[in-house]
């Protein structure tokens, strides 16, 4: 299961009640953050999660209300006395950007680790984690953005016939089972498939901001069963100022979602002059009728189907 | 008369509620803010007063917690349509680390102008208000930082009689009451002096953070009609945790207040660990008893003494 909270549904500037748009992703006692601008520390305290155990922070792009908040989040973690390297990624520059910050964060006691994507689309590994996949994707701002698919794989049933079948002895059968590859003694080799079915469904979450949409929002958002996107504006007027700034409308979000297939989407990065998100909703979901107007600090656990 | 608002009373980090220290003053159709960190433009909104016509932003130092907000503010001043110029004033370094956070709000529609402080102690002209000052000077924190003392001047009465006695036409009463000096067409010279009574008791008010005690505080604070001062910790025991980090407790600012004969001390810049600072308050005011225990967004005009 992944936990999943959205600690601020704003764009552009902070606002009393609406902190800037950042997800905050845990699974398996490791934290991920997609963005991190003014005042998402402050969000992230409210929501009870602690900033000491994330273990990396991806970046959309570097427009000060996704990354401004950087240096105080940075010195915030190394204040829990962390020591534990933190991945950073992000688009092409990030490495200059982070640094650039870091000009009133130099001391940290935790080194920076930089992952840049340079191409259209990229896959961020963790260690020790391979059933747990980020893909980056670039959507379409006015300054390169990506967004990111999280991807939990879940392995298939085991099946104790198959075991016996192949002969495989009972101690083998959870390493088989976690993934590993058996070499036993006597020369004989054991693989998971062996003893598993077919793969099950498994949790995908994608996150999409700041971007007209795309084609490569479609394909990565495919059948997720969160997804979360910008919805700038709720004004069907306001269409025109989407396209000129590289955003979207509720409506057009919507679209994505139903083209995608998605289980639910929540809508997010709301323009400071949208007062009320959710008075445009019934109109979205005439679209896509699982759409929800988020608020700060939305959370869900997403769990396996028969979890 | 000047309007003055504390924005936040946090030292280090901000919490939900208690933004970093930050103090925003008006005088006369101009703004000057002191200290900007993340997530000041928040409280600027809260407090209902306007980012648009800030003038002048003054930085104690470059700790995060005291300038981490600047990109977004800068962003959101924009985003007003501002156009006129803002000088920023700092310690050394001040263009660079300006420059550096600016690498994420790279495009504004104002200039920047800066005033470096390179010296123990500086004063800041604004134009065309000769009658307002902004002195900076050096206080004693890990680096180098300035506290910063505004006076506002206020001249003496005008004296009818005074003005009669040196036969001073009434068409020149009122420059001269605003301290131009007349030179008549028939070659007569006119100064204030000539009609103002002795100059009065103006306003003056001294904001002091991240420092141990010093001197230079007594002087620059002394008589003020506000002393805004961290008061970090309030417990007695952590006197050497505080002097370790170049602040102060609550006991030491009031100290200052007393010695600088101060007449109403705010304290702020808590450390995030003191839940409540009214707590400490009455062996506080056992030292000075005009202290408060500020809470975010305390507010006062200060008004010259019969207006």
């Amino acid at each position: 299961m992944i936990d999943v909270c959205l600690l601020g549904t704003g764009g552009m500037m902070p606002l009393p009640n609406r902190y800037l748009t950042a997800l905050m992703v845990r699974y398996n006692g490791k934290s991920f953050l997609i963005d991190c601008g003014e005042g998402t520390q402050i969000a992230l305290k409210k929501s009870g999660w602690s900033p000491k155990p994330i273990d990396m922070i991806c970046f959309t792009h570097y427009h000060a209300d996704h990354i401004s908040g950087l240096p105080g989040m940075l010195l915030t973690m190394g204040n829990a006395e962390r020591t534990e390297p933190l991945l950073v990624v992000g688009p092409k520059g990030l490495e200059r950007v982070v640094k650039a910050l870091r000009t009133i964060a130099p001391e940290l006691p935790f080194p920076i680790e930089y992952h840049e994507i340079n191409s259209d689309s990229d896959q961020i590994i963790i260690p020790d984690m391979p059933e747990f996949k980020i893909n980056a994707f670039k959507v379409n701002h006015n300054i390169t953005c990506y967004g990111y698919s999280m991807q939990l794989d879940r392995i298939g049933k085991f099946n104790v016939e198959a075991a016996k079948a192949n002969n495989i002895e009972q101690k083998y059968w959870n390493p088989l089972q976690k993934g590993e590859i058996i070499h036993t003694e006597d020369g004989r080799i054991f693989t998971p498939d062996m003893v598993l079915g077919e793969a099950r469904k498994g949790i995908h979450l994608t996150y999409v901001t700041d971007t007209r949409p795309t084609d490569s929002i479609i394909k990565y958002a495919e059948n997720s069963d969160l997804f979360i996107c910008e919805g700038m504006y709720g004004e069907p007027e306001k269409l025109q100022k989407a396209k000129e700034n590289k955003h979207m409308t509720m409506y057009e979000a919507a679209e994505l979602a139903k083209k995608a297939n998605v289980k639910e989407m929540w809508l997010t990065h709301y323009s400071p002059s949208l007062v009320n998100p959710k008075e445009y909703l019934p109109k979205v979901k005439d679209i896509f009728s699982k759409s929800i107007a988020a608020k700060d600090g939305r959370n869900i656990t997403l769990k396996f189907e028969d979890e």
